[in-house]
């Protein structure tokens, strides 16, 4: 089998107009970047108002290990295969993040037969969204500061402005610095930092937001620092959004890039999966509603964290609701869950898969518990054998009466998934449930935290720490009780101890802190240690990152 | 007379392979950004080398002063008349930089009917080079901190890290830093600071390289820093290059845009012009020379910064000459430099014209000293005189035998700068002399900046300070001795006084710094403050943008 980048470079791809015409998008609502990016303009988005909307299918995974899931390649494989059975198919995808590019080798834009084109654009600057976003983070910063320098009407108390700065690359020297240094014309020293650009609140926001009247709206709301008598101060007291929104505008355009079988795709930001909701853009998947049959999509890390925000922040706030949901397995993982490590993989192994399905047992669980029907997609390595695959439709069968297909996507492209666009399609068409939320809205943020422990993470119980609990109360109190939760935790276990796999049970969530996202729509909650900017490591593939002798570029992928 | 935005929305766009097809680039050679900008493909520029070249015109100007001198709306007034006399000509620009706009209100895009379109966008994000450029330059950051992170192999001192970091926003906060705080996983804590993206000599030698590979071998011979053996360290030393040459790789292509009128205008690159050599890509003027019968093209501040720059540095490393420099002076500035507060500019004054008329003699003796044919474009304002006008005529003709040409271009586009377009055409295809430098080569570093000084200032002599002395004679000893000078100093005078105007002489020319920028190839030497990250006002232009209730954005300009 050739390499991605191999089999990405040897397609042909279809002029964007042409991609952009299956669905109905007609060229003069196109803005193209180069012949097969185009983004779709703010006012036919417009026009599409009221249109009946098609399904929405939600792929999403067990927790993940090294041994890997395959969620972006079967939501990939899912939307050709949907297309090739008659349904007009869009994907619904996440931004690739530019940093990261450089410290590890590797893409993100699906792998094999099953990827979406082109590769090398949308891993890179692709339409310059996330620089977009960086500039208008940036530019908030810079008038924070700019406020403080001159007058500091509003009284802001430099110790406590909450407003971190980004730069889209991973820069471990940049995570904690002290700033306005150098003298009077510099400002007033005070401690910063740099997150990497997905974990700004502003791509958070950018994902949730209907239109640009309420990215503009979202974006007042978020509170940047405190008074120095503890009150809170907005990015709309500082004045800074009417030219945040005007940074933003053309990138809040969705992007329509192909699969390598000429079906559109949609890409359009990506907020981190931990501080944030990790999906890709309300726009994004609206638009796609509106112009297709069935919209795939896909939500960061496994169910208990990917899932559950794609539910109870992104479909709570905008009333998206999903007709069948996927939940991606693989033999290999299941194995690891079931205690085999990385290493011993080779071979069948009956038995730790069975035992590790309890964590695909789970997520299948507590996906239902939100009323929504499921079907387990089994993401195929050509080192599984029959009886593995076998083994794990019939656990599926007998303990879930849930159906488990096998996916060839990433070597046959669409074909090989067909049987799981099938049944997605039964699905999706049979009888709904309403939606069901892991907590009501009016719920205590307290106690939210502590369902979503209790009934989806199969803890006995949640701890508060005692400092983030008093900034829970301040929160209550400020009026920002009824904000869905954001968990952040690590996405290797149902616990918040990452070496715990398979389905623990009768732990504790240990909450270490909070952070209000008043503008993104939620509170986060902390459990453990979160990297909002990673470093590079010793041996970055920047370092043999090229352009080889006919100009293509070498070591990124 | 409406205002420059409410013109350029006015105006009907061709669509950007019409305007493409004027200059013969094919459809195929456009990567199209939208209906009305696109970059032209690094393949096709490479066909065109060998063609036969169309006349290079240069626009140089005045001492800049309060009054403005409109450099900008006469290259694209001349480009404009020279289409509407029956020349296929090209506009060479800068681009503009995103940060200053959220500063004091108004873009750089020319003015009144002397524009290119699409305005917003080529001020705000435009194609992303601003943006390529930040990146690359972050990533530079981030491996030389994070090289010396996990062993410092090549034993860097951090005391003597000489790579700033760099956003495209003003920022004063970020003028002085320090990094790597917070512990062992942070890295080795130091000293650091931003300039604005402009300052970054990535921008420089984006805007001096002629292909990729000389981009990529340019990168790799900037100095970032010295070793505690104070040897010095390269980007190459740091494996930076490749990874950042493919962050260039798209941003390298020229942009296309058009003038109101419909002509093609390439809009590429924006070196600060103090620190660096101020002009746009080399890249673009080659590509529009090889395309046109004539290439307009503009340098940063007067010409004793901007041309001799353009010359010295430019047209030394690439075998560029102009065939006609036409130097901008308005009777406005000239009665500044005659000593007349800006306050006071109404009426006529026909003797501070001649007193301040001293100012341009010097730039149009200067611009003559390289061998080159001179014009006098007046742009003119409406409060103007017609005495005046005759005046400076006059005085051009007795006492320098210069042309001098009264265009209207901004009130009235192309038609009003068709005299000048006459002339400029009698002057390039005239007789042309060889052209000659200020200095040689092979002189030493600091005779070269005698002779800068003495032979176009006016000095009487220069001195250097000992930091910078000492820092001279180590560039001569590490084999950088024949690189050309960039002098950086104020705008506003021909001495290092910004309140000395006319044409001061006998002055002594001090020099507190110089820099090396070995990627650029040129020595900074730097007389005087040099800000390379400006701040905002109190009342910043952001306050006051927003999207208006039609999506249009208001107040940026």
């Amino acid at each position: 089998m050739p390499s991605d980048i191999e089999i990405a470079r040897a397609a042909t791809l279809k002029p964007i107009a042409q991609v952009a015409e299956k669905i109905g998008v007609p060229d003069e609502a196109l803005h193209n970047y180069g012949k097969h990016i185009a983004k779709i303009d703010h006012g036919f988005i417009k026009s599409l108002e009221g249109r009946p909307e098609g399904k929405l299918v939600l792929v999403t995974a067990i927790s993940p290990t090294p041994a890997g899931e395959g969620k972006t390649t079967t939501t990939v494989g899912l939307g050709d295969a949907l297309n090739r059975i008659g349904k007009r198919a869009v994907m619904c995808l996440r931004e690739p993040s530019l940093g990261p590019c450089f410290g590890m080798k590797g893409g993100a834009a699906g792998g094999g037969k099953a990827q979406v084109v082109p590769m090398e654009q949308i891993n890179l600057h692709f339409t310059g969204d996330f620089h977009a976003i960086t500039s208008a983070h940036s530019l908030a910063a810079a008038l924070i500061d700019n406020h403080v320098y001159w007058a500091n009407e509003l009284n802001i108390d430099v110790r406590r402005i909450h407003w971190r700065r980004v730069v889209d690359m991973n820069d471990r020297a940049l995570r904690a610095i002290n700033q306005s240094l150098g003298g009077v014309a510099n400002g007033f020293p005070r401690e910063d930092g740099f997150d990497i650009t997905v974990a700004s609140e502003v791509m958070a926001v950018f994902c949730l937001a209907r239109d640009l009247a309420d990215l503009e709206e979202r974006l007042g709301r978020i509170v940047i620092a405190e008074t120095r008598d503890r009150k809170p101060v907005t990015l709309a007291d500082v004045k800074a959004t009417g030219a945040m929104t005007v940074l933003l505008k053309d990138a809040l355009q969705p992007n329509l890039v192909q699969t390598l079988e000429g079906n559109p795709a949609l890409i359009h930001g990506g907020p981190f999966a931990n501080i944030a909701h990790g999906c890709n853009s309300v726009i994004a998947t609206q638009t796609g509603l509106r112009l297709a049959d069935y919209v795939v999509t896909e939500a960061g890390f496994g169910a208990d964290l990917g899932a559950e925000k794609f539910i109870d922040i992104k479909c709570r706030q905008t009333g998206l609701k999903p007709s069948a949901v996927v939940i991606v397995a693989t033999v290999r993982a299941l194995k690891m869950h079931g205690g085999v490590n990385k290493k011993d993989l080779q071979g069948e192994n009956l038995d730790a898969l069975e035992k590790g399905f309890a964590n695909l047992e789970r997520h299948v669980k507590n996906v239902r518990s939100f009323g929504l029907p499921v079907v387990v997609g089994v993401n195929h390595f050509f080192q599984d054998t029959d009886a593995e695959h076998a083994k794990l439709k019939e656990l599926c069968r007998d303990r879930l009466q849930v159906e488990a297909i096998t996916c060839k996507h990433w070597a046959e492209g669409g074909a090989g998934a067909e049987a799981l666009a099938q049944a997605v399609v039964k699905l999706a068409e049979g009888e709904q449930k309403p939606l069901t939320f892991a907590y009501e809205t009016e719920t205590k943020l307290t106690d939210k935290i502590k369902a979503i422990a209790t009934k989806l993470y199969g803890a006995a119980d949640i701890q508060i720490e005692s400092k983030a609990a008093t900034k829970l109360a301040g929160f209550e109190k400020d009026g920002y009780g009824g904000l869905p939760i954001c968990m952040a935790k690590t996405q290797y276990s149902f616990s918040t101890d990452p070496t715990l796999m398979g389905a623990p049970s009768g732990h504790l969530v240990s909450v270490r802190d909070v952070r209000l996202s008043a503008g993104a729509g939620f509170v986060v909650v902390i459990c453990g240690e979160i990297m909002t900017m990673p470093g590079l490591p010793k041996v970055p593939a920047a370092d043999n990152i090229r352009l080889d002798a006919n100009g293509q570029i070498d070591g990124l992928f």
